[in-house]
C-alpha cells in the first residue's frame, strides 16, 4: 500500500487508517489522544535495510548506529540493539536511557558540541565505545580524566568537510561556518589530529562528519566521503598514523509530504562506497570501516500522531481553523522549520479531500499551528485527524508548554499494540515544583 | 541600576553580576548551571504597579489576572496570591499547578482555544472563577456539562476586536485571521452572545480579547477598548443584556535589548481607562469591571539565565562560536522567533564588550543557537553567560530535547535565595520509558 507517504500504513474495511495493522480510530480510543503511534515492523525493516547495504556493497566492514535523538526512549535502544545496531547519544540523558536499557556500551557513539565534564565522566565510567571529540577544549579534558580514570576511551574527531548539502539552514551542519567540529580548511582539524595522536590516555579510532539533514540524494555523501578519506591520506602523509574509522554520520531524508522525493534507504551505500573505494585507491589507504548514523530515516515515516478534533473555525474568505488536542508542545516542527506533513481523517482514510484546513494546536499562541492549507475532507468536531511521519524529532522535541504532559507513545507490531512511552500524568508537569 | 535592560541586575564589588542583591557567579556555583534565576522583588513590584494603576485610573474597578503560561509554578501562583492578583490557567496541568498551590479558584480565568471535556469538568468541580469561552461547540459543551454537574460557571467570549498590535506574525492575535475566539465583522460574536445569553446553565459576564504579545504601546490598548466597548453596547442593544465584564488580556512588552522601548507598566491603564470612559459615555453604557491578564511583563524581565561556557570556536574571517551547557531546550525563542537578547558575561559585568559572539547551545542542531553576534568582553572556557531577561517563555517552553533534564529555577529574594524549582533529575528524562 503506497497511498501515503509511508508503508506503515494502510486502510481496513471500515476506511479507517491503520498503523502496524491496527486502526487507528480504536488506538485512539484505547490510549487517548494526543497519541504517537509507531510501526516497529518499519522501523526494524529500515535497520535491516541499512545493515545489508553495508553488507552488500561494503563487505560488512561497518556499523549502522541508530541516531537516538531522533526519537529516544528504552525500548528504541533495545530494538536497535536486537537489531545489531550502535547507537549514537548526544548527551547523559541519552546514555543513560540506552545503558538503563541494557544497550552495550561499547557500541554506543558519544557526540555533541557541548559534552560536561560529568557527561564525559559517565561515558568513561560506563565504557563508551567511541566518543567523537569537538573542540580542542573537550580533547584536552577528555585526554585529563581518562588518565584520571586509568582509561584509554576510543576517540573520534569531528571534521567539517566543507560540504553543502542543500538543505534548510538550521540543520545543515558540514559547512565551515558551523559550531560543530574542527575545520579542514584552516588547518584546525589537522592541528586537532596531532594532538588526539599524541595525547597519552585517547585511543584515536578515526575521523567523523555530518553534513546535514533530511538530504534526498546520495551526492553530497559521496563527496563527504571522498573529502573525508582525503583527509585521512594527509594525517596518515603529515603525522603517519593510519585511521581505520570513518563516520559519515546521517542525515538521510525521509517523505513528508508526496512531494518528497527522497534516495531509498539503500540506495546510498553503493556509490558511497564507491567513492570511498576510489577515494583510498587515489591515496593508497586501505578502505576504513564505516559507520553510519541514520536516525530520522529509520524512525521518521513509522510513527503518526493521532489527535482529536475539538473546535472547527471557518472564517468566511480567509480560510477554515481546525483546532486539536495537541500542537507545537507535542510536534514544534511547524512552528520551528515551517515543516510540512501530510494529513488525513483517520476514520476516513480514504476520503475525498475536497477542502484545505489550517490546522491549529490547542496552546495559547497563534504560531501553535501544525500547517496551513492542509487538503482534508469535510471535517467534523470529534473525529480523529492523523499526521503522518512524526516518527522523528516529535516525541524528542516536545515540550510541556502550557504545563501540557507529554503523549504516550504505542509501538504496533504484527497487530499487537503496547505502550512503550507512558502518557506523562497531569500531575507530572509540577513534579519539581515546590 | 539601569544599566542592563532589567532593574532586577547590578553589579557588585567584585565586578559580578547580581540577581535580586545576590551574586551570579555564586549562585552558578551553588544550584550548578544552567540555572534560571529570577529576582522575587521585582515580580511583586510590578504586581503591585498594575494593581496601583487600576486603584489609581479606575476607581480600583478591576482585577490584575497573571498570564501563568508565561512561567507556571507553585510558587509564582502563590506570589500572585500573596499579591492580590488573579490567574489565568490555559490547560488542566496549569489549573492543577494553581490549585494545589493553594490559589483561590474564583479568582482563575480558564483560557484556551480547545479546551478538553475533561478540562471543563475539572473546571467546574474546582469552581475556577470565569471561562473563556473560544467558540460555538465549547459554548455547547460547556453549557451540557454545567447542566450535568448542578453549576452555573461564569463565561466570558473571546472577541477577535480586528486590531492590528503591530508585532510578530507569532504571536499577533486579534486580527480576523486567528485561531482564537468569534469575530465581530462576521457577525459570529454577536450570534455567540444570544446563545452565551439563552444558555440555561452559563453566567453570561462579559468578553475577552487579547490582540497579542510584546506590545510597546498604548495606543492599540486604547484602540482595542474601544471596540470592545462598541461591542457591549451592541450587545445591549441587540440582546437587552448588559455585560459587566470586559477583559481586556495581555501583550505587554518588555525590554530584551536596549533598543527595545516599552511603555511603562503602569503607563497603559490612564488612556485605556480614559478610552473606555468615552467610549461608555459615547454607547451610553455603565463602565465595565475589567482585567487585564499581564504575563510576560511581570515575569519576563526579572529573570536571568546562567550558563557556563564549554567551548570557544574561532572560525577565522567568519565569527566565533561560543557554546553553553544549554541552549534551545532551555530556551526555544531564538530557534522559534529570532528573539534578540542582551548577555553579558557574570564575572565580568562591566568588562567592554570588545567582541561579537555567536552563543550556541549544546544541542546536535546547528539551529540550536542563543543569538548571533552578540556584543561580549573575550570570554573564557569556564566563565558564566547570563542571558538576561529569560524569565517569561523559557521555563515554561523548555524541552527534553536531546534528553536534557529541565534547569532549576531559583527565586531571590532580599538577597535570600531559594529553589522554587527543583533541577529535573537525570533519570526523570526515562521516568515514562516502559
Amino acid at each position: 500500500m503506497t497511498m501515503f507517504v509511508s508503508e506503515a500504513l494502510g486502510v481496513n474495511s471500515l476506511g479507517h487508517l491503520t498503523v502496524g495493522g491496527r486502526d487507528a480510530v480504536q488506538l485512539a480510543q484505547s490510549y487517548g489522544t494526543p497519541l504517537y503511534v509507531m510501526d516497529e515492523g518499519q522501523i526494524r525493516r529500515a535497520c535491516r535495510l541499512y545493515r545489508r547495504s553495508i553488507d552488500r556493497y561494503y563487505g560488512g566492514r561497518g556499523l549502522v548506529a541508530y541516531a537516538s535523538k531522533a526519537f529516544c526512549c528504552k525500548e528504541i535502544c533495545r530494538i536497535a540493539n536486537e537489531e545489531g545496531l550502535g547507537l549514537d547519544v548526544v548527551s547523559a540523558g541519552e546514555l543513560y536511557t540506552a545503558v538503563t536499557a541494557g544497550f552495550p556500551a561499547e557500541k554506543i557513539i558519544f557526540h555533541g558540541n557541548n559534552k560536561t565534564m560529568e557527561e564525559l565522566t559517565m561515558a568513561l565510567e560506563y565504557g563508551v565505545g567511541r566518543i567523537v571529540v569537538d573542540n580542542i577544549t573537550e580533547l584536552h579534558l577528555l585526554d585529563q580524566l581518562a588518565r584520571a580514570a586509568g582509561s584509554r576511551p576510543g576517540v573520534l574527531l569531528r571534521i567539517k568537510p566543507g560540504v553543502d548539502a542543500h538543505t534548510h539552514d538550521f540543520v545543515r551542519t558540514g559547512q565551515i561556518d558551523s559550531k560543530f567540529g574542527f575545520a579542514l580548511e584552516t588547518g584546525e582539524a589537522m592541528e586537532a589530529a596531532r594532538e588526539a595522536a599524541a595525547a597519552g590516555h585517547l585511543t584515536f579510532l578515526g575521523i567523523h562528519c555530518h553534513i546535514g539533514s533530511q538530504i534526498f540524494d546520495t551526492e553530497p555523501f559521496q563527496h563527504a566521503a571522498q573529502v573525508m578519506v582525503g583527509f585521512l591520506a594527509d594525517v596518515k602523509r603529515e603525522l603517519g598514523v593510519e585511521l581505520g574509522e570513518l563516520n559519515l554520520g546521517g542525515g538521510f531524508g525521509i517523505r513528508y509530504t508526496p512531494d518528497n522525493d527522497p534516495a531509498p534507504l539503500d540506495a546510498y551505500m553503493e556509490p558511497v562506497a564507491a567513492a570511498i573505494g576510489a577515494a583510498c585507491r587515489r591515496t593508497g589507504m586501505a578502505t576504513p570501516f564505516i559507520i553510519l548514523e541514520p536516525g530520522r530515516s529509520i524512525v521518521g515515516s513509522a510513527g503518526i500522531t493521532l489527535y482529536k478534533i475539538g473546535a472547527i473555525k471557518e472564517i468566511p474568505g480567509i480560510r477554515t481553523y481546525l483546532s486539536v488536542d495537541g500542537g507545537m508542545a507535542d510536534n514544534p516542527r511547524y512552528a520551528l522549520y515551517q515543516s510540512e506533513y501530510e494529513m488525513l481523517l483517520a476514520g476516513r482514510a480514504t476520503a475525498p479531500k475536497t477542502g484545505a484546513y489550517t490546522v491549529a494546536g490547542r496552546c495559547c499562541e497563534s504560531g501553535d499551528l501544525l500547517g496551513k492549507e492542509i487538503p482534508l475532507p469535510k471535517p467534523r468536531v470529534g473525529e480523529v485527524l492523523a499526521v503522518l511521519a512524526t516518527g522523528a524529532y516529535n516525541y524528542s522535541m516536545a515540550s510541556n508548554y502550557n504545563r501540557l504532559p507529554k503523549p504516550a507513545v504505542v509501538m504496533v507490531r504484527d497487530g499487537k499494540a503496547r505502550v512503550v512511552v507512558r502518557r506523562e500524568p497531569w500531575e507530572d508537569v509540577a513534579a519539581q515544583d515546590m
